[in-house]
């Protein structure tokens, strides 16, 4: 049932938001700082700083992120259990609005109701998905996450800035980190579309500009203000 | 019905995001470049360069998510729409499984999956909601969240780069920087918390000692490369 449609994973997911933001934020810092400065040595040093702190930042607010993600659902599923116990005549009503509202009679919503609310756990999860569209997050999601948005925004930051450390002047070093991350940026287009199931041209062209206007736009403002 | 669960608007998550981004990383990078610097000059270049970036590469890029969600939504009703004018006892079949997983009986289950079949909306409308787990995105949702993200990076970047304009050397700025952008977290922390739902003490202390550690470590690493 599942297979003809396209479900992102999870993995594949924070691996996208890793390396997107990863690819694009170094280039664009070092293409920035490479119209302003001759040497490598400063923009070696700003784009290990800034690799650093979008992991850290990424990574880590990722991580949080998904133990909020489980916090949140945990809270509002003992919610739930509490409000059957308590208000079951007013929940079993929500019940049958849900059914009303997708076209079913009263009647039988009434009859559908009665016979989901025989089992707890049933009735809960039907309130957790149709009332507030909440899936139970997976077990260790939060630090799988973590670690794989910050290893891809390492992996792609890393992209851009390596041209930086095997040239000698930054003008050398530019040119080959906009060869090397346009290739790049084009790649991890593709591939994002392939995963997300987008129009491969298009997506693979959205996600190579995105990158060109943010480096653009730094070096631009970067030689503006020096 | 909804009063009395913590939804969180979209509107509160785009500010969330940009913000986190936005206050942690600029903090981090001219924190570890005032490491390395005594001037302040290279280090706003950077940081503007840096929040440029960040605001186009997040802003964009949540656009593009944002755009593909509802292209992604829409392919996905389509197939179901066509789905159930191709394989219509399939689809009700799959329905019938939904409602029996739930604990209703089978002869009820096969009495609603035809009463929701009677109407093809109701029914695409349930295959999204309880087999895809797919809600509706709202309308202009792409643009509005991008202007979000970005407008709340940027002023959240500005916050630990100001430092470095007012003051004349990097020792000063970085003091300065430190002073305005823990407690900019920890209020952002205390306000993310709230809106979230989240207990206020520990919740506060996590954004916190996340932006610290990230500023901690590009210090470090500046330092240590330099």
């Amino acid at each position: 049932m599942a297979e003809h449609h396209n479900k992102n994973t999870t993995l594949v997911k924070d691996i996208i938001i890793g390396m997107s933001d990863g690819l694009t934020v170094p280039f664009a810092l070092t293409a920035g700082l490479s119209g302003v400065l001759s040497t490598n040595h400063l923009i070696i040093v700003s784009g290990l700083a800034e690799i650093t702190a979008g992991c850290i930042s990424m990574g880590l607010g990722g991580f949080l992120a998904g133990q909020s993600e489980v916090e949140h659902y945990d809270s509002e599923l003992k919610r739930e259990y509490s409000e059957i116990e308590s208000v079951p005549m007013q929940e079993l009503k929500e019940v049958e609005d849900i059914f009303m509202k997708m076209g079913v009679e009263k009647k039988l919503s009434e009859e559908v109701a009665l016979q989901v609310s025989k089992d707890k756990n049933n009735w809960v999860d039907l309130m957790m998905k149709l009332e507030l569209m909440m899936e139970k997050p997976a077990k260790n999601r939060a630090a799988i996450s973590a670690g794989t948005i910050a290893a891809a925004y390492l992996v792609g930051g890393f992209i851009p800035l390596f041209p930086y450390i095997v040239t000698s002047n930054s003008k050398t070093g530019l040119y080959l980190s906009c060869i090397v991350t346009i290739f790049s940026l084009i790649l991890f287009g593709f591939f994002k579309s392939k995963m997300t199931g987008r129009p491969l041209l298009t997506g693979t062209i959205k996600v190579a500009v995105t990158g060109i206007i943010a480096a653009a736009a730094a070096f631009l403002l970067a030689k503006a203000v020096s």
